[in-house]
């Protein structure tokens, strides 16, 4: 299956003064696991940014079921859950042993970086998009 | 009516090499506008936690609709959009110049930062936010 | 006298579970004080970059004499300490109730944005730095 | 040699619109490497503090040679380079792919976190500390 993996070490400066990672702080880690889901289909997102494409965010939601605190190591996982014309949405779950802790999805817009506007992507990466959404 | 506002000016740091505002840094500038509702209720949640009480956020949405640039003057605005039981819900918009650019929720619990538990708010509290909700 | 001077209240965002402002966060305090120093110029950063001319940090000191913690009211302040071919000294302090917290400086390139070079600053603004420096 | 070492590979969040890793991001890169320090010397930070024992920095000194860009995957490396009664120095480097990048040092307190005064840390901690420096 198509996925983005990755470890990651929470420091102190994820937490807040409440002893929890900052709830903001859990969408960097959901980018961290969709920059190696990219890596996973054969691409990087910089690639993909010299090919003239971007990828921005016009939607997130997250789920908060248990904190992750400092020094935790957790494991964060993305999927692409949908891909439809211009549009991409990314399902991401941050857990710690097994545990789940936070999960939530990003919707983006597939942008033409010099026009600024929405675009459909090149045939290959439309292709692979297609193939991770359906799995 | 019974709302958190505050303006805020972009610094560099929040922006990433896309020239736009990064997207979890939204959640910073919600809550912004969160305390500033309380402020406006007549408490800060410094004193609801002396108190013993916190409003960790469990879910969060958060709608893209244009970018915040780096030095841009933007007002951010908080208003109380549900209170249930043990759970509150705050609205947050962040404009510049009247356009809107951000829009969202978050969605707390109200804990008793002793037992670490959900919990009814003490009635004076209660009360403040069931009038707010109302509104 | 040329300063940049502003106002900042610390989000929950900016603390850690200490209970005090993490050490990294002081250092966009520092920013938004430079930011202010610009337009007290009578031109702001982003009017630099237009021209071409960008002020990457090469050098920066931190002295935290007293933690800033959540809700905190407090007061950051830049001036030009010293300007001399290529590079420009800002000395920064924060301050809450006129008791001092943080001090330091950051030591900037002026760099040409094309070339991405050490470059001289035109003159109306190389007389404006040498001018704020000799106060 | 006793040293904290790890790998971090740069998010979208921690570039600005530069294009390069923001000035303040690299303090927390320190901070990892001197979690990982910690680690080497048979016990983390989190222990310490459950013995009642903090590490806040007193002062912090970064030189940015080169910058880090996003999607890079950098080296981390911190040593203790001094240990004196109440206080302790940390070195920290980060390199990519051999080439230094950013370097600088954090001076720490040791500080009683019950009665948030400095304080000399218990024998085994004191001689790991001393140890360490001298290597």
């Amino acid at each position: 299956m198509l996925e983005g993996i990755c470890e990651y070490r929470i420091p102190y400066a994820d937490t807040d003064q409440m002893g929890f990672v900052y709830y903001g702080n859990y969408l960097v880690m959901f980018e961290r696991a969709r920059n190696e889901l990219m890596r996973a289909m054969g691409f990087t997102y910089l690639e993909m940014e010299r090919r003239g494409l971007g990828l921005p965010v016009i939607e997130a939601h997250v789920k908060y079921s248990r904190p992750a605190k400092y020094d935790d190591l957790v494991q964060i996982r993305a999927v692409i859950s949908s891909f439809s014309h211009v549009r991409l949405r990314v399902d991401c779950e941050i857990r710690r042993d097994g545990e789940l802790l936070v999960s939530g999805y990003t919707m983006h817009a597939i942008m033409n970086l010099q026009t600024g506007h929405a675009t459909r992507p090149p045939e290959d990466i439309a292709r692979m998009f297609a193939a991770a959404a359906e799995e």
